[in-house]
């Protein structure tokens, strides 16, 4: 199995399905296409036609999209622990991934993910701070209700928190504020082993990408 | 069961679930919020803290977001069968649906979702030609493979379906041209039953958004 990726540093789709691979030890090959070069887009076309990072190639099979990779892996190697094993529960994470997925669009815009920067700065706009909130009420409201089930969002370890990952990062170059419960499931997140080894290996990384360079 | 939604006539993402429960005649309520009001965020706010349509409410359950109550719908309703049976197939049609679900930000912004508009006229940028290229090319990629096993993308009918309903009315509304296939798949979706009935309702509707009106 071979996961196809951008750059560490950058690629916050990429680091989903990632996290999901590396936290379960489960053994794939990485490929990684650095994303502002000359041969970027024909490096990614030749994995698949949708033109983005991440995919998986599995055998003959080729998926694409962190949410649906991330999905496949937790049903044919996971045997479906990818998600909480209550249905209602399963439910919950799903949307709050899927929430994550299509929508905060002002984070995503104004605070790219770049792990190894520090001490950006950005303008909290009206539209920026209630997407915080948002984010901030998900954290805090699931940490709440699951503590005793687990450290993670929903208790035990789930895709949402591979959905969440590259938001912990956004929020820490930028050093956003959250209410304590929301800012305790971040700073778990950020201790993770697979996160840490991410993280190195994206500071380890030498290209420079200067149109995700913001807030200096 | 109830399934909260906007307005028929424009609310893209309020189709998709609702047009997964229609198919499968799954017994349901229906609540609609028109979408421009002085009191439509209070009204979804009031169902869901997400702040958006559509919303599944079932028992004390929330779901929200159109990918999330398929998959709810799917487990809890269909047996799983609200996606193909073969495990790579289904990886497949999550991996389009999810592309949907998270992009094409052109085909979104610049062709709004307007069922019953028609003779609608949009530039075709590259980017937008890019896009409907790509939207084609799944289309009449997968109706070229799965052929044999039904009429649908992926022969029978599925998620993914439902996921594209919204873009079918789109390149109606805009006469986009498609190839043979493609156009062979989008009037298969148009005629079938439960998108009609959307579209009468649609029809029937008095409410009108001049934002969503582009294009006259």
């Amino acid at each position: 199995m071979k996961l196809v990726i951008g750059n560490k540093n950058y690629s916050s789709w990429s680091l989903r399905p990632w996290l999901l691979l590396s936290f379960h030890n489960i053994p794939f090959e990485e490929e990684r296409i650095p994303l502002d070069k000359s041969d970027t887009q024909d490096r990614i076309a030749a994995c698949s036609d949708a033109g983005k990072v991440p995919v998986l190639l599995d055998d003959e099979l080729i998926v694409w999209d962190s949410l649906a990779i991330c999905e496949y892996v937790s049903e044919c190697y996971l045997g479906g622990a990818g998600w909480p094993e209550s249905a209602s529960v399963r439910a919950e994470a799903r949307a709050c991934s899927a929430e994550m997925h299509s929508g905060f669009p002002e984070i995503r815009n104004r605070m790219p993910m770049n792990c190894r920067a520090m001490g950006r700065r950005v303008e909290l706009t009206d539209a920026l701070r209630r997407e915080i909130a948002r984010i901030d009420r998900i954290w805090s409201g699931y940490r709440q209700r699951y503590a005793t089930a687990g450290p993670w969002l929903f208790g035990e370890f789930s895709i949402a928190d591979c959905m969440f990952a590259p938001v912990v990062f956004r929020f820490r170059t930028y050093g956003i504020g959250l209410s304590q419960q929301a800012a305790g499931y971040m700073q778990h997140l950020l201790g993770a082993d697979a996160l840490r080894q991410w993280m190195m290996q994206a500071e380890a990384e030498l290209e420079t990408i200067e149109a995700e360079e913001v807030g200096r």
